[in-house]
């Protein structure tokens, strides 16, 4: 996912970052406690754009196994996976704790435009939806622009199918209809709800994405159709044609199942009790490969761990590459996380989450005291040479949010954000869309940092 | 469609241009033939430019009748929609022309991968092949990545699904496995045939388009999946894992059906005999709504002569529209175009077709004598200040094809070709995808050449 509060934001400013002029290697002006790393961090930078074990692991991951969405066996078998080979990485306890997640099928769907003319309509049921009974739904369609408009028309919405045709502006305010579209549509009589999938461009290419109900409201159908399908029945609706559509889907939920955030570590040499922790979400939705969001984000903080192992390096505080699972549709596991750990959050000295996408990484956005900003800066000095340095003020992620309200400082890797609505809960989410040396730039980054925060003879001050 | 051998350079041609430099209108210096016309010509620039009825005409056509393949009901509907509209246009001569086209339906259909997980494929049939019986054909998966490999691999194939994973370089190259690729995977005793959509960019987005069977050869199913997929098998067998896809499809051929030709005109004042014709093909593809591919083409230099008509310009020889019939799958309304006025030929002085989409416009490629070739480059010189008059030698059309085969001077309107293939033969080419400022410009640029090379004193030389 990406939550549609937090993360908005912090791909606002991703944009804004790239276009940054960053100093060159050579001029860089090295923090103070980047200079007592520079020859550690250079050797993390130099293994990491020169390894491809971790981008081809993500590839092996993805293909193995598949989408992983909360409740399927391609999620536990990605996850047991990821156990054994942490194991043979020779990471230090590793292991999975047990997370009760929900489990929702998608079953067979599909959706047809009968009238003006007749259309297979590329289609994505939204996440948490329920089904059409086992039997068709057919409707005249009203198209919306937004839920003023379906209130000053709610008398024209009953029997109908409402059709959100809401342009991506930001994920924050275009995400609103797919999440509760359902319940207001319902609210007026509609029997089903359909809304243009939520992102910036289309090849025929639908979102899902998680929905929800309000209590009390009648429980309807709630899909998502295309760009192009939504801009044409737009124009079709201004040009006084009659749409109707055919609906089918056979989704259903089926309660809490067990799953696991599954973790491995180096010990810290001094203070092991004192964690930097880092990941990303391993459960995506059941399209595509959930290679951006989020194998890539996890592979990658994975690899940063395993890197600073392999280059022998023994950072005084222990670091912790996370799998959370469920952030998609619950965010059960990195709940989960927060109450396993509540009693070590003081001892969480970072947090760190890469669910933005492997693309070319900039640096992070840091919610915490300023004087760990100041440090966090200095430390990346260290990344100018790779354009990955700038820390800016705010952010972190859906995963470590619950542990960040409890008084951790987070951070979240920040990268090129072009591109990312336009894969994000689709499925052209792939592996052919990352980029081997772009993925490479996000280990080394963070790798770099979270290990000179574990390493530094200060305690990254809250 | 585009046809693969007279397109392909077309094509790459366009791609170069773009980034000629050319002199801007200030100091652009006209011909002498256009010297006479640079009035006239500015008018129809400047009422191109600022006039979108063509614009908004294209989305209704295609947002009214949908997709148009050959023997549709969609297509006659368009065809006398436009008939219709050309006479309310107060074109001349407006009529149609009895062509027999060949009807292939897709039906239903579906392809699903069962192995190493399982994973709905978004897919379409290629035109003209045939279905599995009416009942699911399953198979494991061979990919190979070329003809060569398939020859070499032949024992291994038998009794498999055949998938050639070939990556996008030329349409020309590629488009060989969606042309022949059933039959080549038939004599190794292939069950049926996947073909990675032939373009270079996807998000899940697959493309058909028409495909051929050898004599003498069984007849299997033949189908495109995704560029996304295809890689995925490509990698999933590079890893050892045993893919099986489930097909299923209900396509069918039917004979031939009529379907027409439909032209209107500017009847010439001087020497009504000798015609200027331009057009592209009205028929599509049976998925998204032909919109670049070629209803664009088609509108744009319907527009152009209609914009020539409410200017009042009087051209000395007529100027007639045609929107040719069923060139995806036949080319049938450019032989039938051939075969009706092969005793007019000598009197057809220029033939031009738009058939790249309708994207920004940066000339023609012309086929014909050097002597008419430098009279072109010089009324392209009125063109100079929206950057569309350069004239290259080579080019044409498919719809053309057959009249200048029989010494028609001919002359394809070349455009900035990026995306074409992104749309390519997919639901994705909508009308979403056309640009109002870009498809202007198409009309502009060939209402200009169209009406100099009706109006000059003297005939374009052959």
């Amino acid at each position: 996912m990406i939550h549609f509060y937090l993360k908005t934001s912090t791909l606002a400013l991703c944009a804004s970052l790239i276009s940054c002029t960053i100093e060159n290697s050579s001029s860089a002006k090295l923090g103070v406690i980047a200079k007592q790393y520079q020859k550690n961090g250079d050797l993390i930078i130099d293994r990491a754009m020169s390894d491809f074990e971790g981008y081809e692991r993500l590839g092996e991951m993805l293909d193995t196994f598949g989408h992983r969405l909360s409740g399927s066996s391609n999620l536990e078998k990605t996850l047991e996976w990821i156990i054994d080979t942490m194991k043979k990485d020779g990471l230090e306890n590793v292991h999975g704790e047990e997370v009760m997640v929900p489990k929702w099928v998608r079953g067979r769907e599909y959706a047809r435009m009968s009238a003006p003319w007749g259309k297979d309509l590329a289609m994505l049921g939204l996440g948490g939806s329920v089904g059409t009974g086992g039997k068709e739904l057919e409707g005249e369609v009203l198209v919306v622009s937004n839920f003023d408009e379906l209130k000053e028309r709610a008398k024209d919405a009953k029997g109908k199918i409402v059709l959100y045709n809401v342009p991506f502006t930001t994920y924050g305010k275009t995400v609103q209809y797919r999440y509760r579209g359902a319940s207001e549509a319902a609210k007026v009589g509609a029997i089903a709800s359909l809304v243009r999938s939520v992102g910036p461009y289309s090849m025929n290419t639908p979102h899902t994405g998680t929905s929800a109900y309000e209590d009390g409201v009648k429980k309807i159908p709630h899909a998502a159709i295309t760009l192009e399908d939504a801009a044409m029945m737009g124009r079709m609706s201004r040009l006084g044609l009659k749409i109707k559509v055919t609906l089918y889907m056979e989704a259903r939920s089926f309660g809490d199942v067990p799953s696991q955030n599954v973790m491995g570590e180096i010990r810290g040499s001094e203070y092991p009790d004192e964690v930097i922790v880092l990941g990303g979400h391993i459960d995506s939705w059941d399209v595509g490969q959930g290679a951006h969001d989020d194998g890539g984000g996890c592979v990658a903080a994975w690899h940063a761990v395993k890197l600073i192992k392999d280059l022998g390096l023994k950072p005084k505080r222990t670091i912790r590459a996370v799998m959370w699972t469920n952030e998609e549709n619950g965010l059960r596991g990195g709940e989960a996380y927060r109450d396993n750990y509540i009693n070590d959050l003081d001892n969480h000295i970072l947090a760190m989450e890469s669910d933005a996408g492997v693309f070319k990484p900039s640096g992070f956005g840091f919610t915490g005291s300023d004087e760990a900003f100041a440090i966090l800066q200095d430390i990346g000095t260290l990344l100018t040479k790779i354009d990955s340095g700038v820390i800016t003020k705010g952010g972190g992620g859906a995963d470590i949010g619950p542990i960040m309200r409890e008084g951790v400082p987070g951070m979240g890797l920040k990268v090129d954000g072009t591109r990312y609505f336009w894969y994000h809960h689709t499925a052209a989410d792939t592996f052919d869309k990352i980029d081997k040396d772009e993925f490479n730039r996000c280990v080394a980054t963070m790798a770099v940092m979270a290990y000179v925060v574990a390493d530094m003879n200060d305690k990254l001050p809250r």
